[in-house]
C-alpha cells in the first residue's frame, strides 16, 4: 500500500489538471485564504510604504514581478507539500503531517483519496474521492488478497481437494455443533414465545417487539443478558452495567463508532504492534483517525513496552499529531498472548498521565485455554483507587466467544457516559435486527447451555491448538506460546530468503500459490520483525492437519 | 439549531483560546503552508530584485515592516474567516463556505463541532469534537424532541390515557397482524430448515449459514428475493439485478453509505424541500456532506421545480460548494405526493446536464393508495435511450412496505458498479444478521403471503388515511392530497398566531403540551411556508381517531 501510494500521489495530481472544473474549484478554495493572508496585502501596499516618487520603477515593477513569481511557484510546487493536495475531509494540519512523515500509512491513506480522481468515466459523475479509495483501498493488503483467493478456490476434502486451505480467517468452527443443537431445540420457541398458543394480546406484544422500531443501541433485555455473559467470561467479581453498553451490528462498527466519538480526523491512537490487520480499515477508512504502530519485539515476548509508547507519543506530538488514546487487544490478536496485570496497570497509568483514552478489545476473552489467566481491564480498573474510569472503554462481541460471527453482534462498553450517549446515537447506523436480539436473549439466558458451551469450547480450542502447534513443529516451525484466540503466531523467519518485508512477502506468496495455504503475514499486522505469520486453526478439522503439514513441507523442504 | 449555532460559534472560539496546547497547534498547522507560500518567498528576495546599494533603507526596512504587519493582521483577523477556525474534518474550502452562507445549517453543523470543546470534564480526556456534537446534536430539533417526549409518556387507551399520542413516527401498525401470523406459522421452520429432521450434514450446512461470517453486503439469496419483491412493488416491467444491490442494516445506513461514496466532506446534495427530517442527521453527521434545501411551494402542489434546482445549483457553485447530486423521496416524505413521470424525466436530465448523481429514496414505494400511480426512477431510466444510468441510485428497505422496521433491512440499488463495489465494502459496518436474512428469504419467497399482504395493507392504509383526513377536517384542518406513505401533510397555518417559524413552533408546542399530540413541524422538514405539519396515522387504531380530534379541538377552539 505504501509503495503504491507513492506512485499514485503525483499521477493523481497530473490527472487532476485534466478535469478543469474540479481542480479549478478545489484550487480556488485552497488558494483563497493564502491569497488573503499573503499576496493581496503585500502587493498593493508595497508602493505606499516604500516611499514615493522616483521609486515607481524600483517598487511597482518588482511588485509585478513578484506577483507572477509567486503565482508561478505556487502553481508548480511539487504536489505532496502543498495545501491543495490535502485530501478532502482531511483536517487543516494533515498536509503538513503527511510531509513530516511521508512513509507512514495513516497519512498516506488520506493522501491516496486522490486516487478517486483517476478513474472518471467519461460522461459519468465520479465517485467521491473517499468512495473511490474504499473501492480499491484494500487491494494491496496481503491479508485481504489471501482471503479473496480463498473465497475463489476454497479447499474441501471431497469436492475441492486442491483448493486453498484458509488459515487467514479467525472463525471458530470447532463448536458449531453445540450452537446448532441449541438452535434446533430452542430457536423457534425463543423467537416466537407468545406468538403461538398464547392469547391475542400476547401475540400482538410479541410481534410488536420484533417488527416495530426498537432502541437502535440494543434492547435492554439483551444488554442485561450480555452484561451477565461478559461477567461470566471476564471475571465473576466484575459487574457490568447495561446502561454503559451500546450494542452494534458487530465489533467492527463498535470499534468504528467508538473511534469516531473519541478522536477527530488526523488524531491518532497508539497501537502496540503486531496488531489485528482489520483495524487499518475498520478505524481509518471513515473516521480519518491515524493508527501509530508501537512495536513489540519477540525478544521481549511481544510484551507491550511503556517506554516505546512514551517515545511514540513524543514523536507524534513533535509532528503535530494529537494522540487521543491507546488501543490494545487482549488476548492479543495476532500473537494470542495475554496482557499481564502489571502491564494493564502501567497502560492505565500511561493513559492517565497523558490524559488520553484507553481502549481494550477483549473479543477473545472467553476463548482462552492456556496457562495464563485472562484479566480484563474491567477487573484492573476496579482495583485502582481514584482512577478516573471515564477514559476506559472495552470492545466486545459474540462473533468469537459464541462462534456467532454471522449474527453480527458487537458491544461498546464504556465507563464514560458522554461516550455511551454519543455512541448510542450513532448505533442507528449499525443496529442489530430485533429477531436476532430476541433469539440471543433466550440463548444467553440459558445458563446451563452457556456454561457447558464455554467449557467444551475451551477444551476443544486447547486440543486443536496443541495438535496444530505440534504439527507445525514437524516441519520446523516454532510458535509463540499463545493462551487465547483462534490462531497461533508462527515464526517462519528461517524459511525466508531475505530477512525483510520483501522476503516475508515472497514466502507468503509461495505458501499461497505452491502450498495452497493462506496465512496472514506479520507485515499486515505491522510486525517489525519479518517472518512471523498468523495461522488460524479453528476452521480446520483434525483430519485437515496432516494435509496442512504435507503442503507446508513442500515449501519448507525446498528451502533446504 | 440555527440560532443555537450562532450562539455557539463565538463562544466556542473564545473557549478554544483557553486551551493553549490545542489552539496553538491547530493555528501553527494552518499557518505553516501560508507562510511558505507567501511571506518567506517575498521577504528574503525583496532586496535582490528591487536593486542594490542605496535602496537598503528603501527596501529592507519596509520589508521588515511588512513582515510584522502581515503577522499582526494574520494573528488578529476575526475568527470565522480564518483557516484555523475550520472545524476538524472539514475540507479546505469549508471555512470560506461557512462565511459565505453563515446561516445555512449544513455548514453550521460542521462549525458547531467545536461545541465539543466546551465541556471538558476536569481530569478526563474529552470526546472528539464530532463525538460531542453527535451527543447533543439533535437536542434542538423539534422532530427528535417530540419523539423523546412520546417515549417518556406514551399514550395508551387503558394504561396511560393522558399520555402523548405520537403522530411523529412513520411506523405502520395496521398490518402487523398479518406479519405476526406468518411468523407464527413459518418463522421457526424458515430459519431451521435443515436443522431438525434432516441428516447431520444438512444440519451442519444450515448452522454454518447462520453462525459463520456471511457476505457483509447480504446473502445472495436475499438479494434475489429482494430484487423480486422490488420488481413486484415498483413495476412488473422493471427488473432489478441482485448484483447491483447492497443490503445494509436499515435504510439509514444505506443512505449514509451511498452519500459517503458519492460526495466528499463539504460537497452538497440539492434536496427539494420539505424533506424527511432524519436526513439532516443520517447524511450530514458523519459524512460531512451538505444538504441544500430547494423549496417547493404549496401553490405549486409541492411539485419539484427544475428552475429552483438550477438557481440553487448556481448559488452553491458561486459560494464554492461542489454539488454532487440531487436527492428526492418518492413517494414524498413528508407530503405523501407522488413524483410525476415528467418531473422524473426532468430531474434525470438536470442530473445529466450538470453531470451529478441522482438519488431516489423509494422506501414507501409499496405503501401507496391514492389515485396517482407510483413510478419508480428505475422504470423511467429504462425508457430513456442512451441515458447513462451510472448516475442513478435507489434507496429502499423493508421497514415501511413490509412493516419490518425492527428487522433493520435497507437496500442500496445502484446502476454504477464502482459505487456498488465501494458500498459493498462499507457494508461491513452495517450488516444484517444472518438469522434475519434467512427468515426474510423465506418470507419474501412466499408469493401468496406477499401479494396478499401488499393488497390488504394498501386497503388499510387508504381507509385509515381517509378516516384521519376527514377527522382533521372536522377541526378545520385541511390536508395536502397524499397518495402514499404513512402520514398526511396538514395545513394548520390558520391556527398559528404569527405567520413565521416562531409561530409554527408555538403551535407545535401547544399541540404537544396542551393537546398532548406529537406532530412533526414543517420547519423540521425545511418547509419554507410556516404552518404545515406531518401527521403519521399508521400507528393509530380507528378508536384513537376521535381521541385525537378531541385533543386537537382544545387548541383549535381556543384560537377562535
Amino acid at each position: 500500500m505504501r509503495d503504491d501510494d507513492d506512485d499514485f500521489g503525483p499521477t493523481a495530481s497530473r490527472k487532476k489538471e485534466k478535469n478543469p472544473s474540479q481542480s479549478q474549484s478545489s484550487r480556488d478554495r485552497a488558494a483563497r485564504p493564502r491569497a488573503d493572508g499573503g499576496m493581496r496585502i503585500v502587493v498593493p501596499l508595497q508602493g505606499v510604504v516604500q516611499g514615493r516618487g522616483g521609486l515607481v520603477l524600483g517598487s511597482l515593477i518588482p511588485c509585478a514581478l513578484f506577483y507572477f513569481l509567486q503565482l508561478y511557484i505556487k502553481r508548480n510546487r511539487p504536489p505532496p507539500a502543498t495545501a491543495p493536495q490535502a485530501p478532502p475531509g482531511s483536517p487543516p494540519g494533515s498536509a503538513s503531517a503527511a510531509t513530516g512523515n511521508a512513509s507512514s500509512t495513516p497519512s498516506s491513506i488520506h493522501r491516496s483519496y486522490s486516487r478517486g480522481l483517476l478513474t472518471p468515466r467519461a460522461g459519468l459523475p465520479a465517485l467521491s474521492a473517499r468512495g473511490a479509495f474504499v473501492r480499491s483501498g484494500d487491494e494491496d493488503s496481503l491479508y485481504y488478497a489471501g482471503l479473496r483467493r480463498c473465497a475463489d478456490d476454497p479447499y474441501h476434502p471431497a469436492s475441492n481437494p486442491d483448493g486453498i486451505i484458509n488459515l487467514g480467517l479467525a472463525e471458530n468452527h470447532l463448536s458449531l455443533d453445540l450452537v446448532g443443537r441449541w438452535m434446533e431445540k430452542h430457536a423457534g420457541a425463543a423467537r416466537l414465545d407468545g406468538l403461538a398458543g398464547a392469547g391475542e394480546e400476547m401475540r400482538d406484544l410479541t410481534i410488536r417487539g420484533l417488527a416495530t422500531y426498537q432502541p437502535y443501541d440494543g434492547i435492554l433485555a439483551l444488554k442485561m443478558a450480555l452484561a451477565g455473559f461478559m461477567r461470566q467470561i471476564m471475571h465473576e467479581s466484575v459487574s457490568f452495567d447495561p446502561s454503559q453498553m451500546v450494542i452494534t451490528s458487530g465489533a467492527t462498527p463498535a470499534m468504528e463508532i467508538l473511534s469516531f466519538c473519541i478522536a477527530d480526523p488526523g488524531n491518532a491512537f497508539l497501537v502496540p504492534s503486531p496488531y489485528y490487520p482489520g483495524w487499518d480499515r475498520d478505524i481509518k477508512w471513515r473516521t480519518g483517525v491515524e493508527l501509530i504502530p508501537v512495536p513489540c519485539r519477540s525478544t521481549d515476548n511481544f510484551n507491550i513496552s511503556i517506554t516505546a509508547l512514551e517515545i511514540a507519543y513524543k514523536q507524534a506530538k513533535k509532528r503535530g499529531v494529537r494522540v487521543r488514546g491507546v488501543l490494545i487487544s487482549n488476548p492479543s490478536n495476532p500473537t494470542g498472548g495475554i496482557v499481564p496485570r502489571e502491564t494493564l496497570h502501567d497502560l492505565l497509568e500511561f493513559a492517565a498521565d497523558k490524559n488520553i483514552h484507553f481502549i481494550s478489545d477483549e473479543i477473545f476473552a472467553g476463548s482462552t485455554y492456556g496457562s495464563d489467566k485472562f484479566i480484563s481491564v474491567a477487573e484492573v480498573v476496579d482495583e485502582l483507587e481514584d482512577y478516573d474510569k471515564g477514559r476506559v472503554h472495552i470492545i466486545y462481541g459474540l462473533s468469537k466467544d459464541l462462534s456467532l460471527a454471522g449474527f453480527r453482534v458487537g458491544v461498546i462498553y464504556s465507563y464514560n457516559e458522554n461516550i455511551v450517549s454519543a455512541a448510542a446515537k450513532l448505533a442507528r447506523f449499525s443496529s442489530v435486527s430485533a429477531p436476532t436480539q430476541r433469539l440471543l436473549i433466550s440463548m444467553l439466558s440459558d445458563q446451563k447451555f452457556i456454561s457447558e458451551y464455554l467449557k467444551v469450547n475451551r477444551e476443544r480450542l486447547q486440543k486443536m491448538c496443541h495438535l496444530f502447534v505440534n504439527a507445525l513443529k514437524q516441519v520446523g516451525i516454532e510458535c509463540f506460546k499463545s493462551s487465547g484466540g483462534f490462531y497461533c503466531w508462527a515464526d517462519m523467519s528461517r524459511y525466508i530468503r531475505s530477512y525483510s518485508e520483501k522476503g516475508e512477502r515472497k514466502l507468503w506468496d509461495r505458501l499461497l500459490e505452491e502450498a495452497k495455504v493462506n496465512v496472514t503475514p506479520g507485515s499486515s499486522c505491522h510486525c517489525i520483525e519479518p517472518g512471523w505469520f498468523r495461522c488460524c486453526f479453528t476452521a480446520l478439522s483434525e483430519e485437515d492437519i496432516p494435509v496442512v503439514v504435507e503442503r507446508l513441507r513442500k515449501v519448507t523442504d525446498s528451502h533446504k
